[in-house]
């Protein structure tokens, strides 16, 4: 393949960012891979894992020769990584990003980096529920679908080069709106991920006969809490990010929970049959 | 290993009832296996796949010589069963069962079953997403938690003979009151379960710009998918028995669902952090 990129520059070096470093290097699409972040030992884990080349001492030279910069830190930094970046000099730059949430962000990056650099939004649909570099894993992308979200001001060649790059790495990619692109991900991913630190301490709320029922648990339970189990952080910035769109979700959701929680008391057979029929069904369209 | 009964009769050879036929025999701790149930074509299955040896023709000769009666069909059944069972001879016969309720049903399975046999109930906490004789696994109980429910009425050495068939599967045997059992399991059990119908239903009750969400749908939804997969049949038995308990859960539940959105119109960026610490925290405990 191609070699894409020269020089890329990743701001935090954490699971998506380490495992497109692995992926991109391993499959010849890139060529040098510098590191920044906040946490020093976790790039200096990134280094030792030959996940990163360099630790860049300061931003002006991790952006010496680079030319492509993904912001890989929880969604809330990336303003602030944006406005650092807006200070240096992006001749040729493509900014890009990992994070869970698009939206108006896309808009407020874009103005940020406003003729200094071109920014194209990313979202691979991939994740473990373990954080951090040393979870980075090459093969993490292959299969996965990876939303682009371009707008009116997104140089289709630039578009261009992000694509090729995730599908380099064996993602499936498809554009969306930023908006549309919060909207689905409220659904499929941000609302799963809220009903589960809502159950999990739920259930750690729940006193029987003197005795907590977490020892009790069998296979559902278990599941929640892996959902539960990523960073906290990161969900945090997606919750503030992606307000509008989750609320509407929690109260689909809630109206959902109303509905069978009165069907159990209404003793409704039928109904009861039905819901759970149709959920079943869903199995099928994700295969 | 002692031949602890020499002849099992399974009313309903499902996933677990399978199972537990497959292992027991494996173990050689059970003579003859037997099956019964409402579905032929499920006991052809169980009879070619080796689980049981013979399906009884009726309930008086698959009665002859057991001396342990295993209810596996949906517990909605088990009274209709045992009102059956009580019309035969029933001299030395244990009845046991492997559903996810107690509480009350114990007691009347008792008083149907009453000086005709003893009633012990059990609930192995071992499952899958498939149900059906074609998933039995020997393996399934190995290191899983079963629960047995005496009451005053069980005499000692049925629940012993009850326990060691169950420790020689492989099982960690406690014995629980059966309404503690109900209470206990409606929060690890049913309803993570609950949470997981209504929140497939309401990801495919969601519209954004046209297109359903569950296309784009990674890790989170994808194991509410699998949780929502059961036998809708058994889970509606199971909110009916178990009414009472669950709607508690439930309630508890909407409690944290309703906060957590709170916190998210707020903004409360540290309770949200606590929040999600909290949950990420549990499975530490659950190892």
């Amino acid at each position: 393949m191609q070699v894409l990129f020269n020089k890329v520059l990743i701001i935090g070096v954490g699971l998506i960012g380490g495992s497109l470093a692995l992926s991109a290097r391993g499959r010849g699409l890139v060529g040098k891979i510098v590191g920044m972040g906040r946490s020093r030992a976790s790039l200096e884990q990134a280094l030792a894992l030959g996940v990163i080349d360099e630790i860049a001492p300061d931003l002006k030279e991790g952006l010496q020769g680079t030319d492509l910069v993904i912001l890989g830190s929880p969604v809330g930094k990336f303003e602030a990584w944006a406005h650092l970046l807006s200070q240096e000099s992006l001749d040729g730059v493509i900014v890009t990003d990992v994070g869970s949430v698009k939206g108006d962000l896309v808009g407020r990056l874009e103005k940020i980096l406003d003729r200094k650099a071109v920014f194209v939004g990313g979202h691979p649909i991939a994740g473990k529920e373990k954080s951090g570099v040393d979870a980075a894993e090459a093969s993490l992308f292959e299969g996965a679908l990876c939303l682009l979200t371009p707008t009116s001001k997104t140089p289709p060649e630039a578009l261009k080069r992000v694509k090729s790059l995730w599908e380099g790495v064996g993602s499936r990619v498809f554009c969306v709106d930023p908006f549309i692109h919060d909207r689905l991900l409220a659904a499929v991913s941000h609302l799963p991920h809220m009903v589960a630190y809502a159950l999990v301490n739920s259930v750690l709320d729940t006193d029987v006969a003197g005795e907590n029922p977490v020892s009790y648990s069998g296979g559902g339970f278990r599941d929640f809490t892996r959902i539960a189990a990523s960073s906290e952080e990161m969900w945090r910035d997606i919750c503030l990010e992606n307000k509008k769109a989750l609320i509407e979700a929690l109260e689909t959701f809630q109206v959902h929970v109303e509905e069978l929680k009165r069907m159990i008391i209404n003793e409704d057979r039928e109904g009861l049959l039905q819901t759970f029929r149709r959920a079943k069904g869903v199995r099928e369209k994700i295969a």
